[in-house]
């Protein structure tokens, strides 16, 4: 992996997982003694960041972590219903069988987890949704998916202790992958509109 | 404007017009002299057009403008169909009277352009889809159809000599704009997936 991929990769981390707050100062210097990189990667990796709206570049002033606004959640999740159901649709006509045997292993890992582990349930939620987004084997949305993702799972973290059972929500994942092994794109968008809509749901009650 | 936003809107024009032709090395150099501007700004311009699809970079042997292929093309409209039809929705319910007032200027320079003066036609064309995403009032939507118009620009300078007739295209504008201005977000989505459609179909004839 080239190092400013990989200094993307654990800055984004920090940034999703709130280690780095909204608003926070980053501090290249810190960064580059912590991940034990050079000025060069992480500079592309802020800028690249930048890019996707998780750090804020002010001239003369230094680089900020973006601040979460309930606006942008309204706005993330109402664009995730239609691109997310489009993407199912998609899925449903294009998914590979291999991609299909991927998804009744990660569905059979969802059945062994505990129900109060939500590290593991939100990493099963995310590999799920990242799995069909691939299915949908179009390159331009599958980039679109992941960023927004990326997005939804920062406000997820800012209100991990509050959101109580997800377990059953990422259950609704089974019934989707249903739908789109058995070619029936129709079901897979409404189910999984529905899972968007009942999580983004949870989270405004947990803010 | 920061010299690295000139130089992405400088180095970006000359991607999408196909002056820097597809599969073409970028030498950043030459970038350097022809726009006046020192390596950092050109260097962040070509890091967030790489970022964009628009430029490739290959480790140690350079960069690269991007190929365009017609796998991206069918995967391009595809999307763009359902975003610009849920965008056109949106814009139904929350464009503002100022926003109104500009496409109406905007309707009135397009009935007095000629119709073979391609470019013009052509920036009223963007002028006009820009002018709805913002109509959308969300961020996230607005950037990724900016993103997504850029590059179904750049498939239309390629196909520019061949496309034939384009004002008709352009001219469907109209009841778009009318059915936002009447709040009929349906109106407004089914016309203007027809002419994203439509201009998909012109530009695969002139391939």
């Amino acid at each position: 992996m080239k190092l400013s991929e990989k200094a993307y990769q654990l800055i984004k981390e920090k940034i999703i997982t709130l280690e780095l707050r909204p608003l926070s100062v980053i501090n290249e210097r810190e960064l580059m003694e912590e991940l034990g990189l050079g000025r060069t990667p992480i500079r592309e990796a802020l800028y690249k960041l930048a890019h996707e709206d998780l750090v804020i570049i002010v001239p003369r002033r230094g680089m900020f972590v973006a601040d979460i606004s309930i606006t942008d959640l309204l706005k993330l999740f109402e664009l995730r219903v239609v691109l997310e159901g489009f993407c199912a649709r998609l899925a449903a006509e294009r998914r590979t069988e291999e991609q299909l045997a991927e998804a009744d292993a990660l569905l059979n890992e969802l059945r062994n987890v505990s129900g109060d582990d939500y590290k593991a349930l939100m990493d099963i939620d995310e590999r799920l949704h990242k799995l069909m987004y691939e299915m949908s084997d179009n390159e331009f949305l599958i980039d679109i998916l992941n960023r927004l993702y990326d997005h939804s799972l920062r406000l997820w973290y800012l209100t991990l202790d509050r959101l109580g059972n997800v377990r059953s929500s990422i259950e609704e994942h089974i019934g989707v992958m249903e739908a789109i092994k058995a070619g029936d794109g129709e079901t897979a968008e409404k189910l999984i509109q529905q899972h968007i809509i009942e999580f983004q749901q949870k989270i405004k009650d947990a803010i």
